[in-house]
């Protein structure tokens, strides 16, 4: 068997049961690597000797664990003490942590193999580096998650971590046609990482398939139920698109409705939503906080390194800088008010259906608009990108799903309800 | 005019006037040091030379800003790039991160002269390091934010830095006779802090008055509010002795009840208070959450560090590790309730007043326990710790100050009222 074509959980059977080694493993994503990431780019360090050197070691240890020889890429704005990481940016660049933040311990612990780190915006923010979209490298990956995503596109490994502040994890995932899972705010230890917006951050998972990225999400979170995803027979699924849909490309809007037909065919119960009365002032809020946030926590960047960032990052710092304290304690006292009503609005499905993006990946350099993912990450609620579709260019095109806070496995049994539904029909066209 | 005697607002004016440079201001602590910190130790990195060539080159800017001239120590678990960060841990030492942590960057561009890093306990939690309560070195100065706590009550500086996940920053303040402000949660960004719970650890400030500590705070959270406070004529004062009492030695109890009746005689109308029916509940919550996030914030260091850690570290983290997901989850879907229900018994008041400590600092090394501070910690409140008594052994004893959630004005404010008596009626005795 190909390793490259197995899931994560297959790898890690096969691993477990001694019917792989990781080294095999290991040997036919560097294959992979090798043969595909050239006009891609989707690694910032790769070290092929150290890693056959680790899972060498690994296979003598005896490897099992729930992510068993699972090569998992890493973004490099989160920090490894055996490579470097430089968090997207030239100032650091070189730097080397003195610690793997707490989601690579846990990961290793959980048997997985590190494969290396794969590139992010600048600070995780709008600035482009290298990477291009695997279906078309004139076209952007997406971003902040950038490498992450392509990495897992192009079948160089199974499962990598992004990170996600407005739309960094889910848009990416869209444009690459990969699934995202970005989890309930915190239910995934986020030290180690380089904060941009202490209220906002959440790590997310990218894979091939939900199942993949909810074992992951098990290992991270200490949630064995992750582990085995139960699809309801016949979920109840809302639909919101929501406003601003004059933002959105056609097809990002018939990709949600592609869904939805899929589901109702399948047995699930669709309802059309109107967007509540408070949607359009959630856009606010999440400005208002990511923008006190991120000039806070960027201060060191901004004092004393200005020169050294790119011209996009900071114009978008000096957007964000607009944001006055009282605009954000403003928001911070509504946001409580606003998260519950929509955790109870949310609660009536199993899963709600909306946009992941505003199209097929912008052609350039640009990484794309988060205006559809940022409403939901300041909701902090878990979030799940499934490629549904494609584009008039030939491009992917997913869907959004979103659950109320705390729902995690009824959002990813949902989605693996949906996913089946998507493959049952021949996959994302 | 002697620096050492001027309080931080008092050397911000001056300086900003011109009527004192920051090379004097900076000269008159490191005599202090000099002559002082024998016999306490609470510096884990000082260079005289490096603080002079700084102070002469912030008077050949002309230093200006709320903070200008003012020296301060920060705590060896927040980052500094001009300094080493050691954690307070071996396995760390001599570390230089690539960054300032923001509040650091934010103190500098208040115009604070950074003095050096205060010793912290290992990785902020129980293991004490080397240094000593000033008032008697046979005596813990507390922890973790031994350093910090010494230095300002040494006169070593006006202001330093602490952190607190269950009682780091409240209770050394309480054994070395310091005012101790610790904001409401997230007030203060913590990035570039090494976090153990992300949902517990906050920023405080260690300062010889009210004033002082709500003066650095307002610099570092953008709130200039917190820069004038206006203490009520007649504030509403609750007093919550709470349970648990038989681990409090009378002194605690007696210093709560001194307060109340320096507040009475002042003017304030003050109401005993019986503990809420879910009191006894919040440490049951404290433990679960801070059991499960720390030995998650720290798995490189159990994972990789083990043997390098201290035996008491490693103690705690064996009982911390005790705690399931399950039960963390089930505290945290509880938290959001029990904290709405503590701020509005809260919001009664302009303070209540509570126990800071189990009494004075205990003789040895063992930083005492953090057991009247930890429930107010994970209620996310703002938290004030004032001198109030002395002790049987002529050692420090405060009170803890609390409010509601998001009311740090109010509470500093009653608190520079309850200060006012205190130093009316002679001062901590």
């Amino acid at each position: 068997m190909d390793p490259t074509r197995l899931s994560a959980r297959q790898i890690a059977e096969a691993v477990s049961a001694g019917r792989l080694t990781v080294r095999a493993v290991a040997e036919a994503h560097l294959d992979r690597i090798a043969a595909s990431d050239g006009p891609v780019q989707a690694w910032q360090h790769l070290d092929p000797d150290a890693v056959r050197t680790v899972a060498d070691a690994m296979d003598r240890a005896g490897p099992k664990g729930l992510l068993a020889g699972v090569p998992i890429g890493v973004k490099d704005v989160i920090d490894t003490a055996d490579m470097p990481t430089g968090y997207g940016t030239r100032i650091y660049d070189g730097f080397r942590p003195p610690w793997d933040a707490p989601c690579v311990t846990l990961a290793r612990q959980a048997g997985a193999l590190i494969a290396g780190k794969t590139v992010s915006t600048e600070l995780a923010m709008a600035s482009p580096n290298q990477t291009r979209n695997p279906w078309n490298p004139a076209h952007t990956p997406g971003g902040s998650s950038s490498g992450s995503c392509a990495a897992v596109a192009a079948g160089m490994v199974p499962v990598a971590f992004g990170t996600q502040t407005s739309g960094s994890t889910i848009r990416p995932a869209s444009f690459c046609g990969v699934v995202a899972f970005k989890p309930s705010f915190a239910l995934i230890n986020t030290v180690g990482i380089k904060v941009l917006c202490p209220g906002l951050d959440t790590l997310g998972l990218l894979a091939r398939g939900i199942d993949d990225a909810a074992l992951c999400t098990a290992a991270l979170a200490g949630r064995p139920d992750l582990a085995a995803l139960t699809p309801p027979a016949r979920p109840r699924i809302g639909v919101l698109l929501g406003t601003r849909l004059d933002k959105a490309d056609p097809c990002a809007i018939d990709a949600v409705h592609r869904l939805a037909r899929l589901a109702e065919a399948a047995g699930a119960e669709v309802t059309f939503l109107d967007p509540p009365a408070w949607y359009d002032g959630i856009f606010d809020l999440h400005e208002a906080v990511m923008g006190w946030e991120v000039t806070r926590s960027l201060a060191h960047e901004i004092a004393v390194h200005w020169d050294g960032l790119s011209p996009v990052t900071r114009g978008m710092l000096e957007a964000q800088a607009t944001v006055d304290e009282p605009r954000y304690a403003a928001a911070m006292a509504e946001l409580p008010g606003i998260r519950h009503l929509t955790d109870a609005l949310l609660s009536r499905f199993d899963v709600v259906l909306t946009l992941a993006a505003a199209g097929e990946a912008p052609e350039g350099m640009a990484t794309g608009d988060p205006l559809f993912n940022r409403l939901w990450s300041v909701l902090q609620v878990p979030l799940i990108c499934l490629p549904v579709a494609k584009g008039p260019k030939g491009l992917p095109v997913g869907v959004q799903l979103v659950g109320p806070r705390g729902a995690d496995h009824r959002l990813a049994s949902a989605a693996l309800f949906l996913e089946t539904a998507v493959t049952a029909a021949g996959g994302p066209q």
